[in-house]
Order: structure tokens, then sequence, then C-alpha cells
């Protein structure tokens, strides 16, 4: 390997090394830009958004299969439905128009004026039409400390939990993007009960979308899984724990969930999270076939979850995990999603679940962190919390730390509004 | 009231009394014509389809408050997303148009030979592109038949069921119209366990269609839902009851029942089952203020299930139920489902759940028919079954008896095939 090569790769535009979006992640979000009302695609890089809509329009992004314009959309759904080569062949393409040695956009000013735009002056949107959205519950710390609290610590993880990536399919028509306010929302607390949610959570996941759909009646085997995978966001998956305790047996959460469900804007490509692939934790027993790959793996990213209540306005850490304490793979979850005949389309959301890991800082939800209020949480100030009371905002965040830069996913953030007055 | 307006209502289209489309119905669908890929939307008339997209063009539809054409579309949705006023003002110019005594279509030849398709010659298509499915349990006897067969006749009902209409979240992306093939899935069947399901099952169900949205964060009051509320269909909601019951612990439902749900083509709607409206059973104890309104009532409709083995080709009524046997009405279930603020959209199906009646005879699954393998259900010719063998075909079907003429939903039919071979 040369000297040149070594080199750590840049871009020409300035990007601070604490910041998410560096020239090696390149996500991808739905904005609107200043000034213009109509929705488009972009790649975050440093503090700005570069317009694809634009470069794609004037013919600056080289063939990649598609055979019409994809990026002057309102969802990525689109640029999803190609291919992995697709894929892959634009985010070459961007990384060599925004490198540091490349002189085809950093030496054109009146180019870079059109199509890099401050990203503070953006308004970034739902980057996905999701058709469906399922929720996975893979993390078996998560498991385990819901399960303990139910039924007592010998009896806490399900039979088949270890057998299976368990899932439910979810709402997907109030997903929200993050920034968006959550309403607490009113319902059934028990035989009689009415009002207001007492027991409002968040809980941390990350999700990933489907690119390429898979064929009714057709399983994707795991091996192939990864070309069927575009990349992932944050998941803040609201819970209102009093409504699903009453209304959840025996077919599952509904409106404890369907409330809303907050994602972050910018989608981190599996191109992008390549280096930072980890060994998945052993599987014992040992899985049935259909969810056995020599090649699978975890990804070494960070997590954190952030109060800030109302009154201080100062955010406290409630969370600190990581990606790599999840059990199933991702590659698990949507080979076991299609293994029945299910198929996927194109912005499917598939959500991890509450990511826990094995220390009580780590634990992703109030409900595990306060222990069903068992351990209220001290706040600075001498506030206490069991769950989210109204006015507070919860912000989530990832990134994976490269050696000089982070590839990161930015923040899903919400405050919580007091519910809806009923009559 | 005059002798002319006392005689019923009639077409100049002979339909026959046992016929499902009368002038009564006007139900519907997306349909393929012959020599022509473009699909479209018409309404059945005895055994024509009357094509809307070519009497939208022609502009002989008046004005129902579209902007765009709806008709010339491969789904209902751009129609559903109205409003109530539209939907009656387009049934209400159909019937004028149709009935006997009208001269402007049934004295055009030209115009009846472009509009008017004989059925058997056009292909039925999916009539709506669902954003998202739910499926309700609101058969107290299908969930008092499963509870005591899993917890014993004591405590066969949940303690929430009789509080609140209980529902999970579907699969959309498996609806399918009637006629397709259903591939008998693989999958867990206990610990360690991979193969075909070998407890195939059908589940007669009906299910709605939300026609305009609703605002996230805002629920629907009850007395509202029925604006909200396009029409309705048959649904099969195919289950595999061995994966079921390794999966469905804590989360519900996932993979036994996200292969293959079958819909009926014609979407029937409110306005034609004005007439069969029927009360409501009584609910004890009396459910919450958000779930009451005066003017509920459920419907009137004839249901039953027939089962054609592949080796006589002779179908065997199943079933036979009704519509009535429903303890939550559908007003409830949108009521339910939104009064914590998840928003609904133009095309959601709203599902039923299994359709049981009271007696042996009106049991809408194979697993409360055959109650779990302890009465294997006698074929004639010698054969039995528990539950679906290879070859099978399960077809429902529905309709309201009216006075001279069947308000009907056609039939939803579905053969199931053998497991795909897993290497």
């Amino acid at each position: 390997m040369n000297q040149q090569q070594a080199q750590p790769l840049e871009s020409f535009i300035k990007v601070a090394p604490e910041s998410h979006f560096p020239i090696q992640n390149l996500p991808y979000g739905v904005f609107r830009p200043p000034h213009d009302p109509a929705p488009r695609i972009g790649v975050a890089i440093g503090d700005h958004i570069l317009d694809l809509a634009e470069l794609e329009r004037q013919g600056l992004l080289a063939d990649f299969g598609a055979k019409h314009r994809v990026f002057d959309r309102d969802s990525l759904n689109a640029f999803l439905e190609l291919s992995r080569t697709s894929w892959t062949q634009v985010r070459s393409r961007l990384t060599d128009l925004l490198r540091a040695d490349s002189t085809e956009l950093r030496d054109n000013n009146p180019l870079r004026q059109q199509v890099l735009l401050p990203m503070d002056q953006c308004e970034m949107l739902l980057p996905v039409a999701v058709p469906d959205y399922t929720d996975f519950y893979s993390s078996r710390d998560h498991a385990t400390n819901v399960g303990t609290m139910l039924r007592g610590a010998d009896n806490a993880l399900q039979e088949n939990w270890l057998h299976l990536p368990v899932a439910y399919h979810g709402r997907a028509s109030s997903l929200v993007v993050s920034g968006t306010d959550i309403q607490r929302p009113n319902g059934q607390l028990g035989a009689g009960q009415f009002g207001p949610s007492r027991a409002m959570d968040f809980e941390l996941e990350m999700g990933f979308f489907v690119g390429t759909e898979s064929i009714l009646g057709q399983p994707i085997p795991i091996e192939r899984t990864a070309e069927h995978i575009f990349g992932m966001v944050l998941v803040n998956d609201w819970s209102a724990r009093d409504i699903q305790k009453w209304e959840y047996v025996p077919l599952g959460p509904f409106l404890a969930k369907s409330f809303a469900t907050s994602i972050s804007p910018w989608v981190v490509t599996t191109d992008a999270l390549e280096e930072f692939r980890r060994p998945l934790p052993a599987q014992d027993p040992e899985v049935l076939p259909y969810l056995r790959w020599d090649a699978d793996h975890s990804y070494d990213i960070e997590l954190g979850v952030y109060l800030t209540p109302e009154s201080t306005n100062a955010a406290v850490e409630m969370t600190r995990s990581n990606f790599q304490h999840l059990y199933w793979s991702i590659h698990q979850q949507l080979a076991h999603h299609t293994v029945a005949g299910c198929n996927v389309r194109p912005g499917d959301l598939l959500a991890s679940g509450t990511i826990s890991g094995p220390e009580k800082e780590s634990r992703g939800s109030m409900l595990e962190l306060s222990w069903r209020g068992a351990e209220p949480l001290e706040l600075p100030g001498g506030d206490q919390r069991i769950f989210l009371a109204d006015g507070d905002r919860v912000t989530m965040t990832a990134w994976c730390e490269g050696d000089g830069y982070r590839v990161g996913f930015g923040e899903v953030t919400g405050k919580l509004l007091p519910a809806r007055t009923t009559s």
C-alpha cells in the first residue's frame, strides 16, 4: 500500500472530528431546502446537505441503473427498490465527488452553491414511506428484564425466545420523523378505567430499511439477506406501559405503541457500517439452519439516551448501550420474517426491539431503568422519574467510532406533550 | 307513496334473483378488461361490470367533488379518500344510470358496448392498496371457544375482552385477492422443529375499508366513525396453528398469519348495507363512553364456508354464520383504534376476527370445528379433516337477503398448495 492510499479519506468540505457525517458516512435523507417547498433527497456531509436531486438533474451522478429519476422525490423508496449494486455505485460516485483531491465539485463554485446547502436551514422529513413496520424483541437483556418483572427470574425468558427472533407487526401510519412532538395518549388503563397514560416510556431501538423487495412465498435465504438491507436509523418506540399491560393479552401490543414511533432522519447505509462489523454474541442452543450464516455479524454502534426536563432544560444521560448487545442479527431477523413466505417491500422497516445491555446503566427503557417504580431515577435538581413527565424531551443518538472520525446516526428526539383533554 | 315508487328498484340489465349484484348493491372493484392490460375501477351489476373509468373519461358521472380522475386507477384509494358525500353522489348517479326506466345508458347501444363488460371475461385484482391492516378478535363465541381449549371453560375469556375490542396489527404486504393460490408455510413448530405447518386453518372474517383519513393525535368519536367507513369485504385470515402456538408468546401472532390473507374483490358499500342494519348484541358490562353510540348497530349478513377437496372436487359446507354474531361493532373498532391517537389512512383494512356463532355449525375455523382434533370432521366419501389438506380449496361467501334480491359479497376463494421444499 503506498503512502497516498494509507491517508485517511477526507473531503474538501470541512468536517469536525465529532461530526456524525464525515465522508465515510454519507447517509441519505429527505429534506426541504430553504425557500423551496419541494422535498428532495440528499446526503449529509458535515454541516451540509448535498442535493442529489440537483446532481441527478444535471446528469452528474453517472449511470447507476435507474430508469427514471429517483432523487427528486419525497421518499427514498424509488432508490431503495433498485439494488445493492446501484446503491454502491451511487455511494462510490458521491465519495469521488466529495473527496479532498477531487476537483469536479470542489473547484466549481456555482455548482457548490447550487448543490451544497447548510443543514441548519433545511427541514428534515420522514426519509421513507414505510409499507409495513415490524418490531422485533431481540435483546436478551431486555427480554430477561421484562420477563423477570412479570414472571420472576426463574421464568424470565419465554420458551421460544432462544429459538427464534420474536416479533410483532407494528403500525406504519404513526411513524414520525425526529423533532415531532408526541402527545401522551389516552386509553383504557384497566376495567372501566379511562384516561391519560400514567406510564409513558421510551424504547431505545434501531431499525433497518428493506431495499429490494422479495416475492410472496419465496423466503430470503440468510446468506442473501444483506442484498436486501439498505441501511439503518434510530427508533424510539414510545410506549404506554399501563395501556399495554391491560390490552396486550393475548394478541400483543396495540394502542400502547401505535400512537407514535419516532425515527431519525438520516439513513446510514450498511456500506458505511462495513468497517464496524463485529461478531454476534454466541447463540446457545444452536439455531435452526435457516438462521445460520458463517458471515453473520453485528455492528459496534454506541447508543445513548438523554432526558431533558422542561423545568431545567438540561439533558441528563439516561442510558449508554451498544447495538452489539442484540442477540439476533438483522440478517436472522429478515430470514425469519420471510421463512414462512411473507414478502417484504422497498421501505419496510424492521426494528430491533429495546436494546438493553447487561448493566443497569445500559437498560434501554424507563420500565427497566426504574425497575417498574421500585428504583425511581434521581435527576439533577432533585426531580425524580419512574416514567416520563409532560414536557420531557427524549433524545437518542448513535455512532460508530472510527479512526479519527465518527460514522453517526445523528439523533431522534421528541418532546412529550400533555394528553388531549377528553370530554 | 304512489304505486310507481313502491315498485322495487330494478335495472334494465337482467339480474337473476340469486345474483349478489343487483342494482341495490353496486359494489366497487378493480378489474382488467379483456384485451386491455390497464386496470381500472368498475361496479358489478348482474353478470357485468360497469366501467367507471370510461364513464368518467366521457364526463358522464357528473360532479362528485374529485379534483382529478379517480377511476382510471389500479386501486380504489383515490376514490376512498374523498368523502362520504362523494361516495353517495356517485352511487346515486350510478343508480340513475342503471335503473330500468332510465334511457341515457339503456338506449345508447354504442355506449353500452363500451362500458358494460362481461364479468367472466375480466380479471379481478386487489381492490385497494392497503397502507395498514388490523385484525380484531370481535366474536365472543370464537374467543370463548379458543379460550376454552387453551385455558378451560372457567377462564375462557381474558379479563379485558368484554371491555375493549382486542386487536393486533396484521401484515399488509401479503394481502391477496380471491383466486390466489396459497402455499402451505414452512416454519418453526417447536424447539428445534422446522417444517411445513401441519395445522393449516382458515378464519372466516369480514373487514371494512377506511375511506377518509384521520389525523395523528385526533381520535375519531364513535358517532363520526361511519363517515370514515367506505365498505366491506370477505376476509380469509389463513392461519398456521402450530407456528402460531410456538411463536405468539408474548407479542402475538406473526408468521402464522403473515404468509397470506385473502380478500374478496368486490367492496360492498355501507350505503348498500343500510337496509340490513340490525341491533348489536347487548354489551354487559356497559362499555366506556368512547365506545357508546345510540345509533350503533350491526348488519344481517349471512356467511358460509365451503371446502372443496382436490380428490372429489365437490364443495362441502363447513360453516354457516352471520355477521350479527360479532360482539363489537365496526364503529367501536374504529373508535377504539384511534382513541389513543393512532391515525388511519384511506384504504386501511380493519378485519373482524373469526366470526363464530353459538352453534357448532357456525364456528368460523377448523380449529373450532374439529375442537383441536378431538372431533374430526367427516367429509362425504369417507375423508376426514382436522385441519386443511394440500389441494383443499376454501371458499367463503356472504350476502344480505333483501325482498326479492340479494346484496352479496361474491366470494373469496383460495386453494392450498403443498409447502415449498426446503433444502
